[in-house]
This record gives structure tokens, C-alpha cells and sequence, in this order.
């Protein structure tokens, strides 16, 4: 951690408010100022930041969506103009007239990338559309790719962008308790550990906190080294600034030449199924609109 | 569990002795007689079972390796007949002149399925040769895939049997310390929570005890429900039958109907990379001879 390419990540645990997208610009710049001023160059936000997550129907997600060049990236931006940190934060998107569960990535300058939930959970298949691309940038923070929460129980999500050389993924997350949690580690928290292992990638999985229309949130942001342990976190469930020092490019040799564990250089791509065959059982989505 | 389909599988966490393929015979089929008298039938013994692990080099790997007809199958085949109970062992197998790294599922009437290891950890690659598929079998027990030790970091391991429709992955393995290791589950146990939770498969994963020319074992056998919550274990580092209730077939409709989790039903396919693009940076395997 002496390396010149290591630098304070922070995630910035908060408890946004469903429709007042005013506030939440407010609530967030504010926390990436916090962040910053301990010493963050790159702050997390969760999931849904701008707007909430509990919408009612499609009518309502609509209506409080924003686009890329809207107030709250215009207002993410300044921060980071103002404190020097890049901000992540989940934004509720508004493009082409439909409604996204999107992760941005903004500097200084603008935005750096945008990331569009490909996996959407529940009965987020009835107010948000999904995207069908996991990207990867080049940062002076290293590679960068993003998830947002339901996507880290999909193996495929964290592996594609890992494929693609990410160094650093970010994920924006509204965590909900698990019906069958036991003690240890969070159900989220462990596959956050398991797919930062298993791809060799630090992980910053910023949640939040709080109940929305009876929508428990559980916090417990954590930011997981390469090796897929955990170096900061689980945060408590309340509003916090949790903070760790990584080095994702100073890490490349290392993570590259480990003879204990190889996630990529390893890989077997002729042995694996990735489609079900005709003849399987095949699993149907979850069609909320019949639950 | 009430299920006329639920039974009660075992992991037989035992001590094998390198080159000792007699002594290992008698120990596993020992082991095998405990664990039905327990009430078990399917018992899942350690990888290589028949004749260890930490092998000087190819030609020592070959003199201990035996075909799926030869003494330890037979026996292994003889114990399922008189108690009644199933078998998966790690076997040292001799195929065609090479060594693979294999696990056998034997039935009263012989082999049932056979899995060779697919992902070769570290200097295994220099004596065991690489197995190239998959399989999963119908059985009484449900649909069973076979995976060993290094494959369960791999996620795609685990996938390629859950999409050919597995409800049960039997997992032999030979556990080591992980040199980070964290309070709270171990690494192994951590990658077969998630590798069950994100297929929404059972996994019975029996790992062995004991240290073999300076390589300590962990024990730390599990079963793990399709939820990825440990059912039973881990046990402890001593010789041990670890014993746990499972419904494989009788779940289905509920795996199948769970709106909290629906890991193959909300796979988005068309979005996942499942190589390295040409631009990103390959993390090269590792070669043991030059280590």
C-alpha cells in the first residue's frame, strides 16, 4: 500500500428518500464531501441514489427518472470538481423514454461510464428496464467495471468484467435481509467475498440503510480485497462513511504471478456449459405481474 | 423434509495415506459402513481417497493410479451392495496410460458417473491429466454433478451442472489453509455457500484430514442446502462422519417457484463474456516447472 498507485475508496452508506430527488442530490453530494474530506479519491453510492427503489409501478419509476445529463450528474460532477473525488452512484435513469437502474461513474470532467442493471430482482421487472452490457473503463484508479446488487448472485456478472482486464469493481447495492441468513457474514457479503476471489478483483459494494414503503435495507457495505477478504466493513446498519486504502494497478503484477490462485489463467472455457441444454429443467423468470 | 424423497447423505472426512491404496481400501470402505450405519445413503469421501495427493512427479502419480475396474471401485461397490448405501470417493485413476484426478459415484450395481478433475491447482497440473466435461446423472438422490476441491473457484464449475439440470453436486475434495484466512467461514466454505446459493443446488462437499509431505488438510467438510446456508458442518480437523437430512427431488417446485432467488431463471445470457477479448490483459496459467 506504499505504491503510487494506491488511493482511498470510500462508500458513502445513505439513506435516500423514494421521489424527493432534491433531497437525495442534496444528501449525496453532501456525503461525497464527507467522504472526500477523509481522504476518499473515489466515493460509492447505492443503488437508486437519485430516487428510491420501492416504486410503485412503472407510471411512478418514470416519473422520477432523470438523464445522464441531468441535476444529479450536473451535482455529482461539481463535487468532484470541487473535492477531487470520482463519484459512482446509482442513478434512476431516464433514456429513450424508459426507465434504467443504472450505475454512473463521474469525474470531474463528466461521465466516465455508465453501467445498466442487467439482472433485475423481483419485482424490479415491473418499473425498470434492464441493460445488456457490463463495461470496463480505464481510470487512473485501474479498470473499472460496475454491478448493482442482484447482479452479484450471478457469477457471470463480476466474471464478465473481469474477463474484460476490470482490476476494480463497483457496486452500487439496497441490500434486503435474507429470509434465511445465519450468523456470519451476510448472504450479500459473502457473495461479494466470492466474487472477488474468484475473479481476483477488489470489489466496493456501497448499500444503504433505512425502510422504504415497508422495504427493510440492511447496509453493510463492504469494500473486499483481491484476495476476497474483507478490508473494510461490514458497515453498521446506519448512515456511515466506510473507507479503505487499495491498489488495484500496483496489485496487477502480483495478482497475475499468484501460484496459489489463478481465476483466470486457470480457467477451463471448452469444459463449461453456459446455456441449458433443450433437454434440462428449465427454471422460468419470476413473472411478479403472477405472484 | 417430511418428503417421501429426502434422504440423509454423509461426508466421510478421512485421513488417506499416499501410495497406500490398500490401506486406503480398507479405510474408506470402513468409513463407508460407518456412515450407513449412521443412516446414510450416499457418502461422500474425500478427492483422492485411493491413493493421496502430494505426489514427487508424474511417474509416482501413474504406479498409484487404477482404472475404474480395478480394487478400490470393486470395493467401493462391495460396501454400497452390502450396506445398501452409495458411494462418491476421489479416485487415482488410470485411463488410457494417464492420471486423471477423478471422483466415481458407485451404486450397488457399479459405476454410476464419472467426473475427472477439470481444474488442476498449482502443481497438480504435473501430475494428474486435465478432465474436459461436466456430467450429471439421474439418480434415486436426484440429478447429481460431481465437482473437485479447486473447481468450486471456478463459478462456472457449479453452473455447467445446475443449467444440465443437477440437483445435488457431490464435491470431494482436498482442502488447504488459504494463506489469508479470516475469521469466520473458511474460504472453501465461502466459495460452496455461494457456488449452492447462485445455482440453488445442494452441495455435499467432504474434504480430508491430516498433513501429507509437508501439505496440511482442513477438514472443514459441509453440506450446504440450495438456499447456501450450511446444513451441517463444518467439521472439525479430525477424522469425522458428517451426517445431514436433504430433499434434492422434493424441493424442485419450491427452488423452482422462490421469487426471492431465481438464479437460473433471471440469467441474461446475451449479456455475459465468457472470454477474453483479444485488448484484455490474460492472466497466464501458471507454470509449475518455472515456479
Amino acid at each position: 500500500m506504499t505504491s503510487g498507485t494506491a488511493f482511498t475508496i470510500a462508500c458513502a452508506q445513505v439513506d435516500p428518500v423514494i421521489g424527493d430527488v432534491e433531497g437525495n442530490t442534496e444528501l449525496t453530494t453532501a456525503a461525497v464531501r464527507e467522504a472526500a474530506a477523509a481522504g476518499a479519491s473515489l466515493v460509492v453510492l447505492p443503488e437508486c441514489a437519485s430516487a428510491g427503489w420501492a416504486f410503485r409501478d412503472y407510471a411512478e419509476s418514470l416519473a422520477c427518472a432523470q438523464p445522464l445529463d441531468g441535476p444529479v450528474v450536473r451535482a455529482w460532477q461539481a463535487v468532484a470538481a470541487e473535492t477531487g473525488a470520482w463519484v459512482c452512484g446509482g442513478i434512476n435513469e431516464l433514456r429513450d423514454g424508459r426507465v434504467h437502474n443504472s450505475a454512473v461513474l463521474v469525474s470531474p470532467r463528466g461521465v466516465e461510464s455508465v453501467y445498466r442493471k442487467v439482472h433485475l430482482w423481483n419485482s424490479e421487472k415491473l418499473v425498470f428496464d434492464r441493460g445488456d452490457t457490463f463495461p470496463v473503463v480505464e481510470t487512473p484508479f485501474g479498470r473499472v467495471g460496475m454491478i448493482i446488487c442482484y447482479d452479484a448472485w450471478f457469477p457471470e456478472s463480476t466474471r464478465s468484467l473481469a474477463l474484460q482486464g476490470a482490476d476494480l469493481v463497483l457496486a452500487p447495492s439496497d441490500w434486503v435481509p435474507n429470509p434465511h441468513q445465519q450468523p456470519g457474514p451476510s448472504l450479500a457479503n459473502l457473495m461479494t467475498m466470492a466474487n472477488a476471489h474468484s475473479n481476483q478483483v477488489y470489489v466496493a459494494a456501497c448499500s444503504r440503510v433505512g425502510t422504504e414503503r415497508g422495504q427493510r435495507f440492511i447496509g453493510d457495505s463492504v469494500v473486499v480485497g483481491h484476495d476476497g477478504w474483507v478490508i473494510a466493513g461490514p458497515a453498521p446498519d446506519v448512515p456511515a462513511i466506510l473507507t479503505a486504502r487499495i491498489d488495484p494497478i500496483g496489485s496487477r503484477q502480483a495478482r497475475r504471478e499468484d501460484p496459489f490462485n489463478r481465476p483466470l489463467g486457470d480457467r477451463e472455457p471448452t469444459a463449461y456449459v453456459h446455456e441449458a441444454p433443450p433437454t434440462a429443467t428449465a427454471t422460468p423468470p419470476f413473472d411478479p405481474t403472477r405472484a
